[in-house]
């Protein structure tokens, strides 16, 4: 072991350690920062330092406990930095980025795209190369801004409900934290031993060829969008096979249809309902090929990259056997909403405890469990929070759709730009920020958002941003409307125009009308 | 007259009655959208569109009143969509869009841009095109959904406290709201009559050269920094001459000495304190230089483009003229926080009032003016609201900065990214949407936040960002930090990582501790 406990580095020593480790694999000592001279118990062993374990370790910390993190990677921060909301932010900035360069080829300064394709291998490189960095310093923050205690870079295996060994070195604690996370569902049985098929996180850490003209996702959530949009924008022909429709968590039928109307005008192909029944394989071992059935009949696409966004398996298993935590039926474990699994003096938090999958779900949930582990009652479910995801645009919303506000009410008003309107989307509204050129010279591309409003309360019942820059805004709008925002105390705010989202000003607008309309 | 009120133009319509306006500059005939038939009497002539005539006019009309816009202009909207706020969004996405591909020239798929200059007249040329598209669907948006009535495309003469006359007609009110705007200070006497001297509206409505390698501004606030760093994007080397330190608006020290080691680095070259002193013109009447006096000595640079911002001064002098209404030093109309003004039956708007010349005051003073003429007992003074500005990067503000924190609350906590630690800011936080390749890439370059908080209330007392995509946020941030927001009820919210700011995850990292630390 290298005991870095007095060792205070810097982010870049930081960094040299875990690109040491990560490029020789498993094979480093473990990096264990515990306090030599402290002989007090731990309150509790974090086992899994990503977004529950760090964030729940960070809290129980500074409430005075003793938190101990053990983690397998050389880096606290667990997949996010590494495998999922980095670089799967990185590649949609590329996405963003790449569609404004083809949209504008050969205009202005911009390069001329049409028909190139863009090395998809150098941009994950790139990111393999920069994700030590976000890594070097979530270490660093831990150890030297936030106090935390740690073993890192080897597994943690667990022994008891108390007790996990990391090699011969057994830790104990009062109580154990689960936070090992997810990982990606395979395609069962079809894909198995192909090369070329990758998911989000064998992407990053394996791709080691340039893919061909043609990529292939499998799945209709989130992950397979994102990434759709990525292979995509570098100029592949991209088909997206699922048995839903996509987007469907996205509860707006129109902002859907407008997505996915952009999206096909970039060239991506939808095939649904339709899944893969079979996968070929070139003389090397990889992919060549693979054959969908559908609605439409059987049909085959020719390709080299294969990838798969079916969505995620909490890594669950070890606990169930080992302590026989309860588990849900998707694998999950199960908890109450003090974090407690079945096992007294066991919790469990973040992707381990199933959906949504999300990061302040996962941090929350781990400071709920530090909370609860140093004698509060504190109780936590996630519930009406705000959701985005990325095409080649950042997409965000809250609350209830157009549809489903219908539903439950009688007088649904909507405020939406661009507005219907004879010229349909040719209308240069919604403008902000990274999106000015296109509201100049091709405003069909420069967004959509919409309000759901009840016009006999008018209270906020949801909001829908296709765009850029809207995200902060919907976190902070979101405890608002859960409080009974109105249109009339929106409209009161100072919007800092040009805003991305129009909100402020289409309330005040119609606030000053008794009766309520669309606008 | 052109009359169209039952004409139902819809945006591409207007777009070619506007272009053909402009194009033939004064010339056309007025566009007059009155409902005949219609016998009230208007509540309230809106003298100028602009946002604080037009959302007063569509307040009133919303409450049941009637209102009459008149404005010079085919458009409404005013400055923001033809000279403002649209073409500064333009200009300034341009620079960041540019510093992006110059930082990353002739890697991934960038082109090289290195030492090349971009040209600044098709950008100009650019917007003057698009910019007829947003004015079109103002007045689409005005007749078709707000159903307000204006008179478009020629001067209003102001004859008394309730008439207004567009050529020989004459329009009455019973109220009347003076919404005129203001306009560029020159520079006194210096460079009059000298061409290549521009401010905001001249530069899009008059350049018709590519200025050469030098571009010169002068003024500290907003429009000079946002401008210079366009012209610094496009490749010019840009001075920016002032009496005054830049970015003195901003009220924290370390968030701007982050932006002007940002701004350096790309090559801008502040100068101060000093002044212009005199400039040169050429044979054909443009400026080829201009010399500066200042503590260092006089300097002469030769430049054939010198930029002014140096603020706005007021429309108020046919105000003041004909119907006597009281100004203040600076020129503006003095209202009070029912936007009357000296004279009864007369109410002020907008740029007109001064200070902040931004657009949320314009249009909540306009809506004020409304509810009082409607009999409303409305009260409007902007305070504690959140502010923006544009560098390369989008930056927004609120609240007090540390220096002032610490003035007045003697245990101040700050939380920021990134922290002060042994590698200085090669540190790849903050990370968000549009700065993930400097994250990986070029950490330093991925911006700056802040939250300045009380430690003892635990209340935020200011937040700063440099960045993009928090500029929404701000917005929604204000209102609950001038309620009192706590460190504890926003590391409460559900951030949406990778977030823009971080505010919400650096509070719960902390929120455990009953004396708040730093971060």
């Amino acid at each position: 072991m290298v005991d870095v406990s007095e060792a205070h580095w810097s982010t870049k020593r930081w960094a040299e350690a875990i690109e040491a480790r990560l490029t020789e694999g498993a094979a480093g000592d473990p990096l264990v920062n515990i306090r030599r001279g402290d002989t007090r118990e731990f309150d509790a062993l974090f086992l899994g330092g990503g977004a529950g374990g760090r964030f729940g370790a960070a809290y129980l910390r500074a409430m005075g406990g003793r938190p101990l993190i053990i983690d397998r990677w050389p880096f606290l921060g667990g997949s996010c930095p590494h495998h999922a909301c980095v670089p799967h932010h990185v590649f949609s900035d590329v996405a963003a980025q790449l569609m404004l360069e083809r949209t504008f080829s050969g205009k202005l300064w911009f390069q001329d795209l049409r028909g190139k394709t863009v090395s998809m291998l150098d941009i994950v490189e790139m990111f393999r190369r920069g994700r030590t960095g976000p890594h070097a310093f979530m270490n660093y923050q831990s150890a030297e801004q936030l106090e935390l205690e740690f073993v890192l870079g080897q597994p943690g295996r667990l022994l008891d409900a108390r007790s996990v060994a990391v090699g011969e070195q057994v830790y104990r604690a009062r109580n154990l934290v689960l936070a090992t996370g997810a990982r990606a569902r395979p395609l069962p049985s079809i894909a198995d031993g192909i090369g070329g098929v990758f998911n989000y996180a064998t992407l990053v850490d394996a791709l080691n060829y340039e893919p061909g003209p043609t990529a292939i996702v499998v799945g209709s959530g989130k992950t397979a969008i994102e990434y759709a949009c990525f292979f995509n924008a570098t100029g592949r022909k991209t088909f997206v096979v699922s048995r839903q429709p996509p987007l469907a968590l996205l509860p707006d039928a129109e902002t859907r249809r407008f997505l996915i109307a952009r999206m096909e005008e970039q060239g991506i192909e939808f095939v649904n309902p339709a899944e893969v029944v079979s996968c070929e394989d070139d003389a090397s071992g990889r992919i060549r090929g693979v054959t969908l059935s559908g609605s439409q009949g059987p049909r085959r696409i020719a390709t080299d990259f294969l990838f798969l966004g079916l969505g995620e398996r909490p890594n669950s298993e070890e606990a169930h056997a080992v302590l026989g935590v309860d588990l849900d039926d998707d694998g999950s474990v199960r908890v109450d909403d003090r974090m407690r699994t079945s096992v007294p003096g066991v919790y469990a938090v973040g992707d381990l405890v199933g959906r949504p999958m999300e990061m302040f779900k996962a941090r929350k949930g781990g400071t709920c469990a530090a909370r609860n582990i140093m004698g509060e009652d504190a109780r936590y479910q996630p519930r009406d929070y705000p959701d985005f995801l990325h095409t080649h645009y950042e997409v965000c919303w809250l609350g209830l759709g157009e549809e489903q506000a219908r539903e439950r009410y009688s007088n649904v008003v909507v405020m939406k730009l661009p507005p219907d309107n004879p010229d349909g989307h040719t209308v240069a509204l919604p403008a902000g920020d990274r999106v000015m050129l296109y509201a100049m010279m091709k405003p069909e591309l420069s967004g959509f958002q919409k309000l759901v409003i009840d016009g006999d309360s008018r209270r906020i019942l949801g909001a829908f941003h296709v765009g850029y820059g809207a995200k902060d805004g919907f976190q902070y709008l979101a405890p608002m409307v859960r409080n009974g925002l109105t249109v009339d105390e929106l409209g009161e705010m100072d919007e800092l125009f040009l805003n991305p989202s129009y909100f402020i000003q289409l309330c005040r607008l119609r606030a000053g009308s008794r009766t309520l309309r669309s606008l």
